[in-house]
């Protein structure tokens, strides 16, 4: 099988031309690329029974321009108020903006995008300079019943940015990207929602210079979309980054926010604990633009101490070993390691091959010692926070670990795996021009029920399709962890793969997992939140839909659930 | 001076007899004392300049039976439906009940309990046997308009508790105080909304014995009414415990929800993070009875591990030095103390008067080395969790605080708090038989406001009485902490009081700290509500009363602003 995976796909490695659907549907700058290593094509070509022959580049690039004749379904007047508002510059009506920012990188997306295929797209694009341009839009589109939603990084993998029924694109990261405040004493800052990952954890970490402040700064959210993700989108998805586990979600990160509704503006308040009835912060979390804008927020920051990091990496004979391990650290009061990750069976043997381990010495020193190719589970993980308390999570990780049966693995996998932690979504074009497809979808499951979900969405993929599908959990809390499926199949047409993923979707909650840890809810999770929640429940999030969105114009066309 | 402290006033010393109101106004136990000591009672006389001949008892001591003629607004018709649901033997309209369970501790209902006045009391008062008959009660009351709320624990100290409007008290402590479900695996428990702080943390310190798991834990949330409040009450009224810092509010310890509201009952789920919208359990947080009854609670609980307690206590030149610590430490990344206290000069100075110190050679050497008394601060507590954790939180809390002038005080004075922490309340009877009243008030501050605060509220009180004006910050979060004002003066009338204090709940907000930390809002703040958080924010919680209650049955009255 050494012999198919020797004759590399010829990838592509240019940029997309400006201008094309490609360009849209690939992820991240336009020349970054992460190609598909030889051990993990391997994997998938034995796995999904694939030849070299079979690994041929399809039609389907999205190299053409995008060009669609969906009308702008604004009158002229409709313009010209939109324009009198932002400027000229700051509106846009071609082709291209549209369908930019009526798109994201759901799999669904990209599957279109690579057809040279439209279909929801805003009408028009606007950039916001300041909050006061947001009011002015919300109110005006509120006025004359114009849907508006926002763009931020554009990474939403929920159908979240579809232009269901044209109306007006805010895109938020064009001007409103700017520090209001940072404030040392209260350890936050306070930033408009369309400052990206990057630029933020840049600034926090260099606040001695750019903001004279006594320490080095973090945000501690790392989403795998971080580079391509904004701050606001953070909060409005309820996101989690890779050391979420020490740091918090975004749902724990953000002190307060203002919004922008089509019933008023308003700013909640800072303070870091209250007993004034419920937390309007709370009601606008993972809201998803559906009661209003997000224009600014503080959030809280951390300092940074990158000296104190400490990486480790143990395997385990097995799944239920390394789950063990995990559920005994989170529940182990020594403190959290901010980054913590346990690969289920099969994404280990993907790992041991991606990070060259698979039949060298250690492979070997591994297999005498027990660990089985085919049982064995990866855990590997870091620890932040000041000098002592990180050494202390690492010794008691440690302890707990071999406890468990487990072996130490060096800092080695660890720091493979931080070392690329961004770059993955790249392999996704490269996989899909070949004509393979990969996605992933993702829960979070008590720690009684992570067993029963974790086979359960298994069973129900490889009995329907020759695939491989690989699982972590990489987001802990005393009470449980999430699962995070990977899947890689031959590629499917639009509506096939839709039909399989809302049935991976379905196996999820029918074994008792929730719709989302981090993703988010979308359009895609949308019609299965009554469900999931409850009648009650939903009817609550309606009577706030109602409340913020007479109109229903705020992000219409079925996300969270609330229309459609 | 002293002289005037020998003559101990005579306290009473027995307990009330039962059916007085005096039963109802004492705090805790019927034979629960904790009298005032001499050296307590020595700085408040000279801080009020008071003779030994002032503190004589007065003629209000609430020793009457209670007795009242407020007619009962309900048909025998609602009554027969009422006892039809629950059973004769849980119903009960005699005047002692229907006061009994409609005060709460406030010193507002004290002034008026010690007089032997009833004025807001339910009509009757039901002893619910399950989350059934709840459902019943409240479908009942909301097709007949007749109000209902909730008795818990009682100790209220927010009005929360009023009978406004007559209708049912429904008491959950009777019958719904049962353990539902103790599972290790995701270490949570699931109780009936009734049961009480002591039994809860009982059972869960003796969880091997009691559910056979493999740990003992606990709640971690022991605020100081502890004893005399419920675990729904808690997780309603937002509660904190004095070992926040480390396990957090009740706003952070509660997994899911399970309500009877008006238009139905729901069970929110237990997942450890989701990004499925907003979550309904976060906005029924702190919902104080206004939208529905919480009937029963899945709690996160904690390995419990007395054995690694480690207590401190530290001395401070000034308070600017005690809090410049405190930050420090909650922003030190290497986990917080689970109890940490500051106090200001003036409770500094009572402390050392309370717990002996004063006058002694340990109090020279700490006037030698700097701390004198008038500017010196006293910080005091403990860290929890696992050894390693415990060991390094008290390290690394005595560097910072060596850096900020404190001295380390051995562990005494934290070890005499914490013998004596819910015992206090206590002395709260004793001071107001002798004529003077002693009462708090809380807010929440970020740190770059709290000097502001503090100064501004203790001007407020200072200028307008001759008053005892204690102040410590027990809650600490990176991003600020909470200050709690005790103040001592001579016993004033209702009217008189209600002035006062709500003049200082004014100050207090408009310097920029928040309506409560964990104290609630009640009927108390209510009407403060919609300043302090705005009109929008108010709107939503409005909406949010109207969607649950639409006919504003559910503890009406003015708790959480929402309405009269």
């Amino acid at each position: 099988m050494s012999k198919q995976a020797e004759k590399t796909p010829e990838w592509i490695s240019t940029p997309p031309k400006p201008g094309t659907y490609r360009s849209i549907l690939k992820w991240g700058a336009p020349d970054g690329f992460k190609h598909p290593s030889a051990g993990f094509l391997k994997v998938i070509q034995q796995t999904l029974g694939l030849s070299d022959a079979d690994l041929k580049r399809g039609p389907d690039t999205g190299d053409q321009p995008v060009k669609h004749d969906i009308p702008c379904r604004l009158s002229s007047d409709d313009m010209a108020a939109l324009a009198a508002i932002v400027g000229e510059q700051n509106i846009a009506t071609d082709d291209y903006s549209r369908v930019l920012h009526s798109s994201g990188k759901a799999m669904e997306d990209l599957i279109q995008l690579r057809t040279g295929r439209a279909e929801h797209v805003a009408d028009c694009v606007v950039h916001p300079r300041d909050k006061k341009d947001v009011a002015a839009i919300v109110a005006y589109c509120h006025q004359k019943k114009v849907p508006a939603r926002v763009y931020g990084g554009g990474s939403s993998v929920t159908l979240g940015l579809d232009g269901v029924g044209g109306g007006v694109t805010l895109v938020m990261g064009t001007h409103m990207n700017r520090v209001i405040e940072f404030n040392e004493a209260n350890q936050t800052i306070t930033v408009e929602a369309g400052i990206m990952g990057p630029a933020y954890e840049e600034l926090l970490n260099n606040a001695p210079d750019r903001f004279g402040a006594s320490h080095r700064y973090t945000g501690g959210h790392f989403p795998q979309s971080f580079e391509y993700s904004s701050v606001g989108g953070w909060v409005v998805t309820l996101g989690s980054g890779q050391l979420s586990s020490y740091y918090g979600d975004a749902y724990d990160l953000v002190v307060s926010q203002e919004y922008v509704t089509p019933v008023g503006s308003f700013k909640t308040l800072d303070y870091p604990g209250t007993a004034t009835g419920p937390k309007v912060n709370d009601i606008m979390k993972g809201s998803e633009g559906c009661f209003g804008v997000l224009v600014g927020l503080t959030m809280k920051v951390f300092r940074y101490m990158p000296e104190n990091t400490r990486r480790f990496s143990y395997m385990f004979p097995d799944w239920e070993s390394a789950v063990k391990a995990a559920r005994n650290i989170s529940q182990g009061e020594f403190g959290m390691p901010s980054v913590l990750r346990i690969s289920d069976v099969e994404e280990t043997d993907v790992a041991m091959n991606m990070y060259g381990i698979a039949g060298t010495p250690a492979d070997t020193f591994l297999r005498l010692r027990g660990m089985k190719p085919g049982r064995r589970c990866l855990m590997l993980g870091q620890a932040d926070g000041e000098k002592g308390f990180a050494a202390n999570v690492k010794k008691k990780v440690g302890r707990v670990c071999r406890a468990c049966g487990g072996i130490y693995l060096t800092t080695y996998p660890a720091s493979k795996w931080f070392a690329s932690r961004f770059k993955d979504p790249y392999m996704r074009e490269d996989l899909n021009d070949i004509g393979i497809l990969i996605d992933t979808l993702e829960t979070s499951v008590t720690w009684d029920n992570l067993h029963h979900v974790h086979q359960g969405v298994r069973k129900y993929i490889k009995d329907r399709v020759r695939a491989v599908c690989m699982t972590h959990s990489s987001h802990f809390y005393a009470q449980g962890t999430n699962l995070y499926f990977i899947f890689i199949m031959p590629m499917a047409g639009a509506e096939e793969f839709r039909t399989f993923q809302r049935g991976i979707i379905d196996a999820i909650v029918e074994h008792g997992g929730s719709l989302s840890h981090h993703h988010g809810v979308g359009r895609m999770m949308g019609p299965k939140m009554e469900r999931h929640l409850g009648a009650e429940q939903m009817e609550v999030l309606r009577a706030l839909k109602r409340h913020f969105d007479p109109h229903n114009i705020m992000n219409p066309g079925g996300t969270l659930g609330l229309d459609g």
